[in-house]
């Protein structure tokens, strides 16, 4: 199994780890993108309760499968979301994202997603990025990890982290490109109205980070 | 009560109309923008039955009230989704829209959402846009609407409609404009890093009406 060459008929499961507080486009833009890819790829939606979990805004999802009832995932991803402040101390969390991400393909994680990933200790020596305005927070749960300011995205070998909320759109149509190939990423774009932002180091809101 | 010159103090309730099948960034990128104004908004998700209601690409979300219990709304929108193809010949559905529509300040509808609107004949005699890859199915929905090929978003009285899936955040960011001003609307573009397309005649995706 290998998600960078999936093999005709085969179907990548993708896994959403959702909390209490998690934001809402962190989560449904990458999981619009790959949901049109129907049969190429499954979505499960990942807690550490099944059942419903409520968004930083108020609108909940449904937690579909416990951290101990997940199989083994090709892709792992972790939005953010205020609840990520309490996420980072969730010993739980912590080590259920160790051991999926260890056996997955690929991890991404929307926003301040890439603190709890850091927390775990996944990002250590590699290169990162994360929302803008919370960029000092962020930071500061990942002292090891090389991270970058200016990126709507960053790619290092499988870890995918994107910048704020809209960022984990443009980062998804990324991931497609490299598992799927550039055609499929522009239909999946297309589908959706989107006009993705192809180009990582495109970045505006890199200004906002406080000083 | 007035949407366009919010009091003080006031908070204005959104209701979100989801069904079976609903598409996830249809609703959810609006709700990110409006849900970042907490102290401004109030959300409220609506639908035939309370408990969870799939989506087209299989997460699922809550409802929180029903037609019957639902309290009348400042803001009313409607997703698309597969499901539309299924709730424009459904009379509860059809008849709740319709009274909320009526004493609601503004009515919005997402992607294929516009047939739902069309359907229930609250577009009739107004100009209106929808998903491209979709135009002619919808548009049969309402003989009497003036439907606009090429827009990211219609605005006609209190009625705005948006074309496919990610359009429907530009929308979303237009109806802030108008109802909280352009500086609030700024100000949540940039707290989603997201760079809005707010020009309503900008639509690349025209070109995908089947012809």
């Amino acid at each position: 199994m290998s998600a960078t060459n999936p093999q005709p008929g085969e179907k990548l499961l993708l896994g959403m780890i959702l909390f209490d507080g998690f934001q809402l486009l962190d989560t449904f833009g990458p999981l619009e993108m790959f949901g049109s890819l129907k049969d190429q790829v499954t979505i499960l939606i990942v807690g550490e309760k099944t059942g419903a979990v409520k968004s930083s805004f108020g609108p909940a999802a449904m937690i579909e499968t416990t951290f101990e009832d997940c199989p083994p995932l090709d892709i792992v991803m972790i939005p953010g979301g205020m609840g990520t402040r309490r996420e980072v101390n969730n010993p739980v969390l912590l080590s259920a994202l160790r051991k999926l991400a260890d056996t997955a393909s690929h991890v991404a994680s929307i926003c301040t997603g890439a603190a709890v990933l850091a927390k775990a200790g996944l990002l250590d020596g590699r290169k990162a990025t994360t929302n803008k305005k919370s960029f000092k927070w962020v930071t500061s749960q990942g002292e090891k990890v090389n991270w970058v300011a200016q990126a709507r995205w960053v790619e290092d070998e499988k870890y995918f982290t994107s910048s704020g909320v809209s960022a984990g759109m443009d980062m998804a149509l990324a991931l497609i490109e490299k598992i799927f190939g550039h055609d499929t990423a522009i239909n999946v774009a297309n589908a959706a109205e989107y006009e993705w932002n192809s180009d990582p180091h495109h970045d505006p809101f890199v200004k906002m980070i406080p000083s």
